[in-house]
């Protein structure tokens, strides 16, 4: 497979189908694994790196699971490239970032992407559309049982599986849930899911993980203890807090709609418009009108759009994926004259499907 | 002629076909004049005011000259009428606000408009699409003339025509060009053409005349003395001053264009965005948006839309307009609502319009 493949459709996870898909975006599950007789990757000299970079790759290029692992090299891959799985939620900022022989193992319809030498030696991450936490968990799952087969984990009687650094160690699991929240950022209610939260110790994160602003109105979800509790009870936990926050999240989407549908529609019709219009923009501001834009598609005051659209626009705005598009490298400036073309061709397609 | 014939279609003036038309709305020639035999409105009677509103609603109704004018009595018109007429800038503010007999006689092309009882008992009015104030002239000259024919006048040898206000009299003339200077506002250098009108004492004011803010970057420049230069003398000062603002707006919208087009075209197209998505509208964000847009098609940035259809919308936009085309009283938000939703079809149908 090429990574080119990639840019031309949106993973599948992205099309927006999946449950509950007004307001939960994604589902995600990220096992932490390393193997047993070589150090983590930060204490790993160069050599050894390379040796377990070629291990994990051709292991995971040869897995007796479905779907099919592509590997890609990250030494290889240019920057543009790298930035690209970044924006697809593929890899992490700090994977693309790194140094030395690391890679990662991608199926085609990027549901499944293994990273190697990041922080761990392995990090199998699985994404679903929509809510759908015990699917991803169970194809997780049946990936690393597929790589253990192959390969021996480090694993510890006490702490379970061993990892890089401590938080991660016991299950390695990180249960991950990607909600789109404009209703309860517009009314501010989000503070008191924020404190909910952090009461049960699941973390809220913006688009990007760790330490990323939350764009877009968009939060990610996850459970920050991994030990102590078995996988299944750690999905389960997330499983079970979710369904109150859509349902809060709709409740509020509902009121805003009957306490003042005008002004609602006025604002996602502008940012419609804007949208439509704007010769050039950032992609912060982009983020936002694409808010509130899926919000008008999810309450039906927007019916010339498709919400798959939307979300492939989410992604296509970002510099990479924008740079893919366009053939060549762009600056700042120029990204954001071509985000504008990109959202203004994007949005003419739609209204003119819709005429036919 | 009744009067909803004027709501159906725009003045000949607001038609934007005249001379420097791109930055000429219009030009307007006013002429004070009062019945010799008769006190000024604010010192006569009611039975006065009935007798020499009578008196001119016959003359004019009558009056051997070109174009036939339709005289109204402003007592058996409903309010939103008359703020139409206001709208239209048939009228001042002061008549429709006015009380007892009083009127204004109207050409059909609505070029000419006479008020009766106004401050004065004539107020003569021609208005001219574009830059065109001899032309505004010569016609509002033959109708004085005309009317003078049939009526005396309140003449004195030292003071010349008599006037309410002792600021009008002499020759009683008021000359006057309606600008639109968004590129002059935008790059504040309108305070410098300010200034210089100061010193040669003409006077600035905003779109509805004396008091009025400057909305939609439009400027009215006119006349401030009345008294000691012949009628041609003082059409002749404004003929000279008014092209050195045009072609400094003209030399600095090139300016706007050459440094930044982007950036300016931008926010024209995001205007425009705006104009064609929203729900809900104040005429106050609707005056500094249509004046974008009125910018982008001088400008050729936006190629689907006729100057006409532009300043069009600018009346149109104006409460009585709104109600008239509605066919129903509508409060302030139900008059917003009306507004977006006027611009919203009157947009579509240009794109239309030009994809045909």
């Amino acid at each position: 497979m090429h990574l080119d493949t990639l840019t031309a459709n949106s993973g599948e996870w992205l099309r927006g189908t999946g449950p509950d898909s007004d307001v939960v975006v994604s589902s995600r599950i990220r096992l932490a694994r390393n193997l047993s007789q070589f150090p983590f990757p930060a204490r790993a000299e160069e050599a050894t790196k390379s040796e377990v970079y070629s291990l994990l790759a051709g292991t995971l290029g040869d897995l007796d699971a479905s779907p099919t692992l592509h590997p890609f090299g990250l030494e290889t891959l240019d920057e543009l490239d790298a930035q690209l799985l970044v924006e697809r939620q593929l890899i992490s900022h700090e994977l693309a970032e790194g140094e030395g022989p690391r890679g990662v193992a991608v199926s085609r319809d990027e549901t499944v992407s293994v990273m190697m030498n990041e922080e761990d030696h392995l990090r199998i991450q699985v994404l679903a559309s929509g809510f759908d936490v015990k699917g991803a968990w169970a194809k997780a799952n049946g990936v690393d049982d597929a790589i253990e087969a192959d390969l021996p984990y480090a694993f510890d009687e006490q702490f379970g599986f061993l990892t890089a650094c401590p938080t991660n160690c016991g299950t390695g699991l990180r249960v991950s849930v990607m909600l789109h929240l404009p209703a309860l950022v517009l009314t501010k209610e989000i503070q008191k899911v924020f404190q909910a939260l952090q009461k049960i110790r699941l973390a809220v994160r913006g688009l990007y993980g760790e330490g990323s602003q939350a764009m877009g109105d968009f939060y990610q979800i996850s459970n920050q203890v991994t030990l102590g509790l078995s996988e299944e009870e750690l999905v389960e936990k997330v499983a079970e807090v979710v369904p109150n926050i859509i349902s809060y999240e709709r409740r509020v989407r509902k009121a805003l709609v009957r306490q003042d549908r005008r002004s609602l529609h006025d604002q996602i019709a502008r940012a419609h418009g804007v949208l439509r219009s704007a010769q050039t923009i950032s992609s912060d501001e982009t983020m936002g009108l694409l808010s509130s834009l899926r919000l008008g598609v999810n309450l039906g005051l927007i019916d010339e759009l498709e919400p798959a659209t939307v979300n492939e626009m989410f992604i296509h705005t970002q510099p990479a994926h924008l740079q893919k598009l366009k053939g060549e490298e762009l600056s700042s400036p120029e990204r954001n004259v071509a985000r504008a073309g990109y959202l203004r061709d994007k949005l003419a397609d739609a209204e003119l499907d819709t005429d036919e």
